[in-house]
């Protein structure tokens, strides 16, 4: 009997509307691995739904009895679990970079397409989730949703800025891991596609290295982030 | 008869003041391949001794009859000469992310230390350097160094910022690249290092993980960071 295996990803009002940057890494890793998968819609009011994996944020994957949470840790434990299937990582140099480009990915990347989409993100939520996530993003970020509205012009530009670093290596070689996309490749282009899904403020160019290597990215992995559907 | 080797170095008024960050990287991968190596003072005013490289910058590594420059094709052409020596990359994923540490480290760490040290650095040069220094580094940032000396402050908190992923990543593991230091943590150290030397206003506390991680890098290879002449 094959073993089950579900993740839980967080869904708009259109339970078919997947936009999490960290949910989407763990679909490309899972498809990377070459192991199918059922998707489950999830709300951020439903923490019942996840509360056997002892915390209550997505992704969550169920394999067999196990609950694993954090798009980092579930991305660990299928590379130990799955050591014939392609690595996700490449090496113990690869894994330990990769470290970095999450940590980059988390704390530069997402905040500065936070402040560009958040209000688009507020927008497509199920009602049920839309006062947990405008008091939490609010504080989080130290404006209303209404201010991060008119201060968009601002958040782009600062958001093409943090660009720099991607594009100067992205101009030099086809994928972060070089050759071949890995994990580090998911874990940053989980963010251009939650940008993607939510909003069409959000475009780099094609005449650009990020622009080309967000067009190769949407084609791997039997082009899933491609087709996936668009709040737009 | 063994190859001649000779590494030009940025220096300051003080021939011994050595304090160029991509200068600093190449003496410690050059100390990793374990390859010996007499280095010269260089100023910005020499481009006569370097003109056989094709360019005017340091480091500028001479081998035998080969002029190389430029930190990351130097580390590159290292490593492919010296293939049976410990790899600088370690993989072929490793190598390819390095790349974007690399970048990160250019164009985002470099200018927040930068905007801290820059004046410090005029008024250790040699006087030959300084118009040329004052010149070039404030069409850069566009400021006076005497509106930077104003702002430091700002600069310092800046800085402080820019460290978020470098914080986060080394508080899950002792290098960069995992369990031993490898070109990328010599890639970022040099920024650390070109502090150090020119400047006691940036400090890190060794209660966070990146003052740990200087320490132990201030202890590879020899201690040949540890024991260079700082300009205060």
């Amino acid at each position: 009997m094959p073993l089950q295996r579900q993740l839980f990803e967080l869904a708009g009002a259109d339970a078919n509307l997947r936009f999490s940057p960290y949910c989407w890494r763990i679909r490309l890793a899972l498809a990377h691995k070459g192991l199918s998968v059922e998707t489950r819609p999830w709300r951020f009011s439903d923490k019942e739904a996840i509360a056997a994996s002892g915390q209550g944020k997505v992704p969550v994957l169920v394999e067999g009895d196990r609950w694993l949470s954090d798009s980092w840790a579930i991305a660990e434990y299928l590379e130990q679990q799955y050591p014939d299937q392609p690595s996700l990582f490449g090496s113990p140099e690869g894994h330990a970079l990769a470290r970095f480009v999450n940590q980059w990915t988390n704390d530069v990347l997402h905040p500065a397409i936070a402040r560009v989409i958040l209000p688009e993100i507020y927008a497509v939520l199920d009602e049920g989730d839309q006062a947990y996530f405008r008091t939490t993003r609010e504080a989080a970020f130290g404006v209303s949703l209404e201010q991060l509205t008119e201060q968009r012009e601002a958040a782009l530009e600062g958001f093409y800025k943090t660009l720099k670093p991607l594009q100067n290596t992205l101009a030099a070689q086809p994928y972060l891991a070089g050759d071949a996309p890995n994990f580090a490749d998911y874990i940053v282009f989980g963010a251009f596609q939650w940008a993607r899904v939510i909003s069409g403020t959000i475009s780099i160019p094609s005449t650009e290295p990020v622009g080309q290597w967000i067009e190769r990215m949407l084609d791997v992995q039997g082009g899933v982030t491609r087709k996936a559907p668009k709040a737009y």
